[in-house]
């Protein structure tokens, strides 16, 4: 299926907060969906021309960083290019394979994140109920339909409907500022969106004997009026000391503040990277 | 246990990695090492002095930031002070209950994290063998200790010995990069250790409408010359375009250049927290 139109893969399996988000965006037209296993999956796969786009989580609210998905963007993939960025909030449903009340359950199954994420309704209502790990939200959700027994999946309505679950109790998560940052990765740069706002993610490398380099960096935006959304230092895997920064600013790369800001850097710096220039 | 000597608190369950690097480190003297179920509730026991010492992750090198110890000692907690950090490389073993050869595993059983870090071992050795999930790489341990068959756990030496059982493999993880920053925290500032080289983490509030903010704190600290080993954004929950910022900076709260930072940035900012100043 799908090849004829081309496809877009994503993170999977079927079910996932991922796909839910791909269906909740729409921002891949035709494309047929299609999951891959792993983050480094769903890149090979646009890198390669099996898919047109990819899309991967790169942020969590209440998480921080996906930290894989920003270093194998970083370190390789050079043909690859963000094309969009979507925000997709995290709701946990409680799943089970027919209805029941919340006294019959005998099993939790979810991912540890997940159920770390609805401490407050699990010690409410399914306090010294076993709980037991999966890999994924929709695989939780497929092994409880599976088995005639009064066990319950935290995962997305999505895997519900997929395995003809019922939804017991709807956002059972303790926060509702549960969101995940996912992007679109493309071969190529997407038409310019005039009327949208954009977003440019860099990441940099500075070297262990340039103290003041990340003043220098920033230095370069702040006064050419260029916001910032983000920053992180991560250690470089090439040694103690050196560090490379993901920022990601406010505006297109093309516009002239931030075109010569990059040029600036890229004489000072021992690396510049620009990972995609986005309408978010 | 351990009342009489004091008690030193640990994310556990008993063998995790935190337990390693607590054993590894011997910073807690004669406390006696207790174990708790979840980073809140450790610091919990510090707080309420039901330990004198407690013991977190905060950095995985391959993960990034821990953010729940991050936002928890940011956003409370304020009678706790880092006294501490220490760093502890991750070497993933993989554990049976008795010596079998890698053709007989049927099941590998571990948390998500420790599967990804040992995608090529895996993928090599143990390929289309079903993985089952856990909550903690002690818990992996444990489990395969109960049953007679041919199972294995990717899990921590330490914990391998407190179960009895076997190390089948060692050090089977993709990279040797794998560390973790772990930091004691405690009510009480520990007396100054005048020959060990200092960190002192702060973290700070900006305002919406405080753009060169960032700017403003960098150079607070640059034109003192005093060195950033960390810095890190995150998304306020106070509302949209508020951020908050960890810093990791090289040095004593009492030396004069942080000291005078420090003043400065509580002048112009919403907020400023020392979160500690400890030997590294």
């Amino acid at each position: 299926m799908g090849r004829d139109t081309g496809r877009v893969a994503f993170l999977g399996p079927e079910g996932t907060f991922t796909e839910e988000a791909l269906l909740a965006s729409a921002a891949h037209g035709d494309l047929a969906p299609f999951p891959y296993p792993s983050i480094q999956d769903v890149l090979i796969a646009v890198a390669e021309g099996e898919a047109e786009l990819g899309l991967v989580p790169i942020e969590n609210s209440l998480e921080g960083s996906v930290v894989l998905t920003l270093d194998l963007l970083s370190s390789g993939f050079d043909e690859l290019e963000i094309a969009r960025e979507i925000t997709h909030p995290i709701r946990h449903q409680l799943i089970a394979r027919r209805e029941l009340q919340l006294e019959e359950i005998t099993k939790v199954v979810s991912i540890p994140i997940a159920y770390g994420q609805c401490r407050t309704f699990i010690r409410e209502h399914l306090a010294n109920v076993e709980h037991e790990a999966t890999d994924s939200t929709a695989e939780a959700v497929r092994r409880i339909s599976r088995v005639d027994r009064p066990w319950v999946a935290i995962g997305t309505r999505l895997a519900a409907d997929l395995y003809e679950c019922a939804v017991v109790r709807d956002d059972i998560e303790d926060s509702l500022e549960n969101r995940t940052r996912f992007v679109y990765v493309s071969r190529t740069s997407a038409p310019q969106d005039l009327d949208a706002s954009y977003k440019t993610s860099i990441v940099c490398g500075i070297a262990a004997d340039q103290p003041g380099a990340l003043l220098l960096i920033l230095s370069e935006f702040a006064h050419r009026f260029v916001n910032l959304t983000k920053i992180e230092s991560r250690p470089s895997k090439q040694g103690l000391g050196q560090y490379i920064f993901f920022l990601d600013l406010e505006g297109r790369r093309s516009d002239p503040p931030i075109d010569q800001a990059l040029k600036c850097l890229a004489c000072k710096l021992p690396w510049v990277k620009v990972l995609g220039s986005y309408p978010t």
